[in-house]
């Protein structure tokens, strides 16, 4: 494209500057607060419920979804690195000129019953559920018209995935967030920009700052979990003048929860709460909120058909996951990719009720719980929360005598000790070296309340 | 067709007559023993290995692998019986005039490793397999000469997946069974049988014999399970000349096992071992061997894509099907229907593997076991097998005061008692009302050897 | 394929020789009067009909409509041959295991309406149509029992091809002939009987012989035009034993005709009229009634979509080869190819169309003529037909100077002389050495009764 | 979509008019001459290649090709306007869910050669093509970055076919024109306008005119043929920013030819060359230089499968139409719509060659010609053309009697008349009620030069 550059680039800024300082700025000057700059959105306090959520369902849904082989980043290890399985894979299974595009009729969406997903998210105890309206491959799972037939309501599904879901998510009050990815591999403004040193805007002007806003104005989200922020800083993004407005003006500027991925060097530093890396997992305790995402599927977040059973997290490492994340001060966001046809897998099903029938018994310990001021006991799989003066314990390993030893707990005189699941108090003592015991019921298998991550619940200790 | 059908009938019989009795029978006189009637073929002893190995795994696959939705009836239910639903689930999906064979091209078996679904059947302890060489839909999953373009090398996977699977299945030592049914719903020369009341037999002599004279001739199949006899007697089926020649004549007529299904009135009568009805459980013990056939998914035995977990056989009513059955002197034959893409979900997977894993504990007491005297306990989910004069008790259920009581089995003096999976004798008392008490181990939760199904072995008992 | 095959073999022998002679020879006897044999089937003289015809339309409709490139041999030349360029063509448009089984469900056939194809082949001036009921690759354009799944009812257009284009023809009192290929190029059941040198039967016992007869009694043929004879023998096809059932029983027995292609050496010596070879033009008149069949693409019988001009015959050389066909005794059978939808492409239409336009002015001198004593002028591209006494003379060049010279017919006193088309009569004279001579009329370009073949009519030479 | 809208309006009219009149607009007056209005633009004279021209091949190709059936219109009727029948095709032939951008995987192209049909369009003796470039559906038939995944190069081709077939035209000396239509049926950026009344603009600055400078910067066309103007002005589409643009600084800005569809009210009064409504007939000798754009196919511009021999124009019918139109000023641009795998129909390659033929004798009276004093002659078929003092006649009936009587030519002494494609001279004569009369020479059928359309040279004429 030989466009006249200099001067759009020029007009360009001149747009975003409007945008940010001027007729647009004015009016949010008149509505709110926060000025499009870090130390001022940074300073915006957390909106309360997200820290009591701690428990979320993550799904990653796309055209991806088609091939439903490798991960969902397909396209780009088949077109963007060029990587000889993925290229095999295609020329074993397609005709010679088909395209990552061809995938997206196949992306039918047939047996999609927002209802029968959120029952499900419902029951597997998640306080919110995010989904992908966007990820890399730019195709929009709703009827963006900045994304003309490169949408699901175009083609392939022909329906308002994101608005679906999330009316049905809202039913259950469940609250409802939406990933989008700044970047898309291919998109020809993106990469004309790219190719320009990220100098010239065309794709933020055209694409991603005009669909963030219609994302927000149209369903409201409770949540925007930004990605595909790493190639270009938060200046070309425009990631702050789109907060200022989100915070100040927005339809949801008074419940609205983002993360921290909003160009070079934010995440894990500014934004709202922060999800680092992916599948992050802290060594201290953080001093500010954050978010593990993980996966049943350890090796995509897409669905993949040729998933195998040693890829699946099984119930005991999600609930250890789930546990250690939460006893350090996280929330917990799995993830499920569901099928083309729209289909959740039995295998993820199992997985989450089985997370929904632990938090039944042991919600009590997660749910709007703070962290202890231990986090867990050196050398076990033992983590602490604690709600008001209430302490848990959650221990992942039955002692095989049947006595657990607390090191950091202080029995006062009105210690008392129970195992959630069961109605009676347990016995305990204390030992000089071994601090707390606890004696544990004698159960037969069915007796058990669960079968993994057993909750302590203590009043009375220091 | 207005075929001059007076002269063929009258050939055809002629035909059949001659295979049974001329040429064909005197052959068969030089070599075997068994004539074309059911008392000499059912005087036919059962070839051991069948008895012994007790469970097995049967695998639908096939076309309706394709719309996996509803059942492997699909074609039936759709054109047969005109279900609405099935008519609204083509309208809802397809172009109008799309027909059942257009289904064929989409069953692609792309991802289909035969020594992957071996190595998954041998984790799982199956002593044979057993897959859908041709259900009622009639295409054939080998490349049968009698079924041109209706088969798997000619449409759909282009491969033999008869003989792929069972090289993959006899390089483990497994022995391969192949399920054929004799009808087909909608074959043209069949149906032209049906209408003239089964007097002709232009089906069965162009189409069903010759294809189980291939099938045995190719794959010398340890097993054929017969189905889709019902509507129609044996002698139209020409069921007594097809098992002479096979228990005379052809190349596996040592090892070979037959079910039960052979027309109208065979079944739980004539043949081999007995199925009876599908998913037959007698309330006392036969006595003649028969199997169990089971599939994982309770509402069908191919592959259905809108399966939700209620839907699904759990572990525990698995474990109990085996055991009940075994008890009984059954085999127990688990089904699983493979996707189109020719993969094994992860549910089944995870069910296979968790039969596994209690096989590799309980297997003593399941394979080459013979009933005992008692087969199960009054009012208790126990049951027993026995090998020579050592007895096992399986108990579903774990007494909540770890006491399992036995009525039947007598103590004597050197009556020993331990449990599979745990290295030392139990100890055990009698009781005048309770028979012989066994003093159950202790454990905690990991330390059990299976979570359900645990099996008390008891030497110098009577 | 291991089957019991000595006894099949002389079971189908028997059955074929009772077919012949016994029982349903003793209703042959009875009924008609043809023996199974070429000397006895060579004597019945052809239905008149068929000589009176002179004009019909052949159609090539099938599976090969679907890649409709190279040719209508695209499955031989591809999978047969390997030709480089089919392999390549395949390669470069389908996926890898892409069969051609696969293509047949794109045949559609959705805009095939019968009635406008009688109607064009109407107005063509066609006196008869044959349609390929099935070709060498063995897909039958009517539900043939003996096809199941691999015919036009069951796949593809999912209608009755031979039986809707049949009905829709004899409406307009067009003969109606099917032609059929004993041969199929990747039958399982013939290339066994190939690999055992012809000397069994299965293919012509399942396959040939019983659709032979359905065609027969379903659609009433008044043609049957055999191919795919050529590689082996009359005896394997057992073509004199069906022909004598077509000829003494079937229900066209009267007016059915038949060509010449009943196996190796018949040809041109044995059936009822004789193609010889396609396209077959003999250099002096036959002794037996023949027919000529050609192509308007010139390198295809069935639809190619790259066909270019230079391919096409022009109104002149398809006028051109019917005068010379007809002037030698013979009839004229030309082919379109009609697309995978069921459509006559423009080019087709217009062709059919042209030669009817030529027929409506010149017809008198074609349909029922006789071949006159002489059949051209030496040196000329000038032809004779006759009629009774009259004579026609039809020249495809008209002379420079205005005068047409003929040196066979002799004037007499009662000689009159015309053009078809034109009302009035001509002048002509006599001279030794030129023989008659005609004075053409002088006419502006559009009094001209047609562009190309005009026809002479006298009366009263000799 | 909730879209902070009133300032985005005020931003969009400012980089209009920032384009127009700022930065953009120095440039302008540093290189060019022609100011953003009407009178200016209009004042530009025709480059003269276009006038000299005469005749040239308009293409149309897109996504309608595919379903190739109606018209090009195909969406807008079926889903712009729910026709019945269009409503019916789709539910006789496509799944109940298929929508519009569902066609463009099969628009492959696969038999697209560039040169095959520059090669064709030569021998047509066409001296411009035009290639719609994205017709109302809004696919780009070229990579442009404002229609990612809706385009030519994303999806089905996977090529430039804008590019590919300039690269060809281009190679034979041939002008080459690209289509474009300002509005998109069903872009969402342009109903959202539209809904506003047209006073937003989110299409023209994100859409349309970016697309008009990449496409003239890319391929450097010779003509912009513009349409789709209709529903809104010029000020909405920017037209004579863009023009001014073209005519001063573009790459083509010296060679360039546009028609008269900018908006509103332009058609027949400004711009380039006047297209007027398609199918332009004047009754009188237009005071501008025009073109008239007629298809082949009389119903449709795309390719219609289903087209019949009556839809067609014939020979005469388009020898015809070029003759009075080239006459009367005009440009005759004849359309053929190519096939979706990229073919151009053999009745459409026949209509082209015989224009091309007849070009050959005759195109001597139409390129470069100018119009006579007189274009025709009443109650005739004859028109006139002229080139310095020669005097061309062309007539389209032959009189009966060989005698062309002309009433506008006066002879003089030195006049000189003869019939192209003829050697000699022709006899004449004059007479005070017929005129000039010309004596026709007398020629057998072959001899004429042409079918149709005699062309008569007269020198020496007033």
């Amino acid at each position: 494209m030989r466009f006249p550059e200099i001067k759009w680039r020029a007009v360009g800024a001149q747009l975003l500057m409007l945008l940010a300082l001027g007729t647009v700025g004015s009016a949010i000057r008149n509505k709110g607060c926060y000025t499009p700059d870090w130390p001022s959105l940074d300073s915006r306090p957390l909106p309360e419920w997200f820290d009591k959520a701690k428990f979320g369902v993550f799904v990653h849904w796309g055209v991806y979804s088609v091939p439903s082989w490798g991960s969902e980043w397909f396209w780009w290890h088949w077109k963007g690195q060029g990587a000889p399985q993925y290229q095999s894979f295609m020329q074993n299974n397609y005709p010679p000129d088909f395209s990552y595009a061809d995938f997206a009729p196949q992306f039918t969406a047939h047996f999609f019953n927002p209802d029968e997903w959120a029952d499900l998210f419902l029951a597997a105890g998640a306080k919110y559920v995010v989904l992908t309206a966007k990820h890399h491959e730019g195709f929009t799972n709703w009827p963006s018209p900045r994304s003309w037939n490169w949408n699901s309501k175009d083609v392939g599904p022909h329906r308002d995935l994101v608005g679906d879901l999330g009316t049905a998510i809202r039913k259950r009050n469940i609250r409802y967030g939406l990933y989008y990815s700044l970047l898309e591999w291919f998109h020809p403004l993106y990469l004309h920009d790219k190719k320009n040193g990220f100098k010239t805007q065309y794709f933020v002007t055209a694409k991603s700052i005009p669909e963030l806003y219609d994302l927000v104005n149209r369903y409201k989200p409770d949540l925007i979990w930004s990605d595909g922020d790493w190639e270009s800083s938060d200046t070309y993004w425009n990631s702050t003048g789109f907060l200022s407005w989100l915070y100040n003006v927005s339809p949801v500027k008074s419940e609205v929860v983002v993360n921290d991925r909003w160009g070079v060097n934010c995440s894990c530093h500014h934004g709202g709460y922060y999800n680092c890396e992916d599948k992050f997992k802290p060594s201290s305790l953080p001093g500010h909120k954050w978010e593990m995402c993980s996966s049943i599927d350890k090796l995509s977040w897409g669905y993949r058909r040729d998933i195998v059973m040693s890829d699946i997290a099984d119930e005991a490492e999600i609930i250890s996951e789930l546990v250690q994340t939460v006893s350090m001060g996280g929330n917990y966001l799995l993830n499920i990719g569901p099928t083309k046809d729209g289909l959740i897998v039995p295998v993820f099903q199992e997985r989450l009720l089985a997370v929904g029938k632990w938090l039944r018994i042991n919600g009590e310990a997660i749910y709007a719980s703070k962290p202890w001021r231990m986090q867990s006991e050196k050398n076990t799989s033992l983590c602490y929360t604690s709600k008001g003066s209430t302490v848990y314990a959650i221990f992942l390993h039955w002692p095989d005598n049947g006595v657990l030893s607390l090191k950091s707990p202080q029995a006062t005189s009105t210690t008392q000790i129970m195992m959630l699941g069961i109605q009676k108090d347990l016995k305990w003592s204390t030992s000089p070296s071994e601090g707390l015991l606890i004696y544990l019921p004698q159960l037969s298998p069915s007796a058990f309340p669960v079968e993994f991550g057993w909750t302590i619940k203590m009043t009375g200790v220091k």
